[in-house]
């Protein structure tokens, strides 16, 4: 048996999400079939993090476990043949030590969330950006975001799903900057809740219209209660772009 | 009457093309239904340049006469709203002079191309880019492009549909540079022939790939002959980027 780290793209438009689900279909499945195709074995994928329905992946990683003899080359472009009518692009394939889990061993996660900020809808970006009509303030959402870095108790952007033991997290980063007439958001840490990034992002998009102050941030977080939270933004905007390990 | 200049993104994926076809959907078919159902009239919707299918605009310009009196907000908003289903945005409308015309006024024209430079296949890219698997020498295809800026006989990169009256035109910009794993190709001209920046791309693809030598380039340009040629790059690598006016 070799363990193998996967690195992947994916778009995540017509997926139920990563993980598997009886009710449609999902990034992981989509692999795991292309993997048990090409093996003959019936391998599970493990990932970083479980991206929900509609949020897409610059670069996810996960690994597998697999019995039959191959090489880096072979396993990527095996996978990439076989998982073709899906919107899925394995980048690369390395072995890892046995021990080595995608979830469990990473220590970095990034979040990218693109806010497409014009009158206009998006016609090449529809499905990728989250369009926000009305002019959103960056500096007044850059004000607000600079409340949540650090370690806090994070219940107020934590969805009634999340199965994490506590809601305390250390937010390492939450950057927001305007290119052109889009607003990224870039958020890093350790992990995060489960719809923390999205929660976040609602609650600034909040503040760039003026509909709150940049200090409200800093009160809905005091308030560690979720009826405090603005919203969620929607989930086509959100990228996984990266996860790392020691 | 007035006459509207319209600016227009479009993901070119659905589409035979700009122009009205009988045998499948077009941009300007798409304009022009959801002009006419706003209006009632029938009006014709003329483009800086007609892009072929797959193409894609980031900006086109377009110009269309209107009987209705009609507010450069109430235009845009009631296009976008009536082409919803079609992947086509009309960023801004604004009132032009009566002899204000998208195609004969139009003093420059910008094309982006992009190419996907690495192993993996596009996901979130897919029909955005043109993959290209094999490692592409980025300077010797800059020096390639080189030989192509000014003016010159283009016979070589014109397709044998082309309708311009001449094959001699200026190419004022031939630019090629690397971004990450995205090679992308900036072309600027006055007007370009028909499946130029195509032919081009197609040529300076050998010579990335090691094929051709730079100076073949020089050559194939010399031999005004459309024999001379390499391939055309396909079209959903390419966009038009934006036609400027006096």
């Amino acid at each position: 048996m070799t363990r193998w780290r996967l690195t992947i793209e994916y778009d995540g438009s017509p997926f139920m999400g990563w993980q598997r689900q009886d009710h449609g279909p999902s990034v992981q499945q989509a692999l795991e079939e292309a993997l048990a195709r090409m093996t003959g074995e019936r391998p599970g994928v493990h990932a970083a993090g479980r991206t929900d329905a509609g949020v897409h992946a610059l670069a996810m990683s996960a690994h597998v476990d697999i019995e039959k003899t191959l090489t880096e080359h072979r396993l990527r472009e095996g996978v990439n043949a076989l998982v073709r009518p899906h919107p899925i692009s394995v980048l690369s394939a390395e072995l890892v030590a046995d021990d080595w889990h995608a979830r469990f061993s990473c220590i970095g996660r990034r979040y990218l969330y693109r806010v497409l900020n014009r009158r206009a809808p998006p016609a090449l970006d529809r499905g990728r950006v989250w369009h926000v009509a009305v002019p959103l303030d960056v500096a007044a959402m850059a004000e607000g975001a600079a409340f949540l870095v650090g370690r806090h108790d994070f219940t107020t952007f934590r969805s009634v799903h999340c199965q994490s033991d506590s809601p305390v997290k250390t937010l390492d980063r939450l950057e927001v900057a305007r290119a052109g007439d889009e607003i990224r958001i870039e958020a890093a840490a350790r992990s995060f809740l489960h719809h923390q990034v999205r929660s976040m992002v609602g609650c600034l998009a909040l503040v760039g219209r003026g509909q709150w102050k940049p200090a409200d941030i800093g009160a809905a977080l005091g308030a560690r209660d979720r009826s405090a939270l603005g919203f969620n933004a929607p989930p086509h905007g959100l990228y996984f772009v990266e996860a790392s390990y020691p």
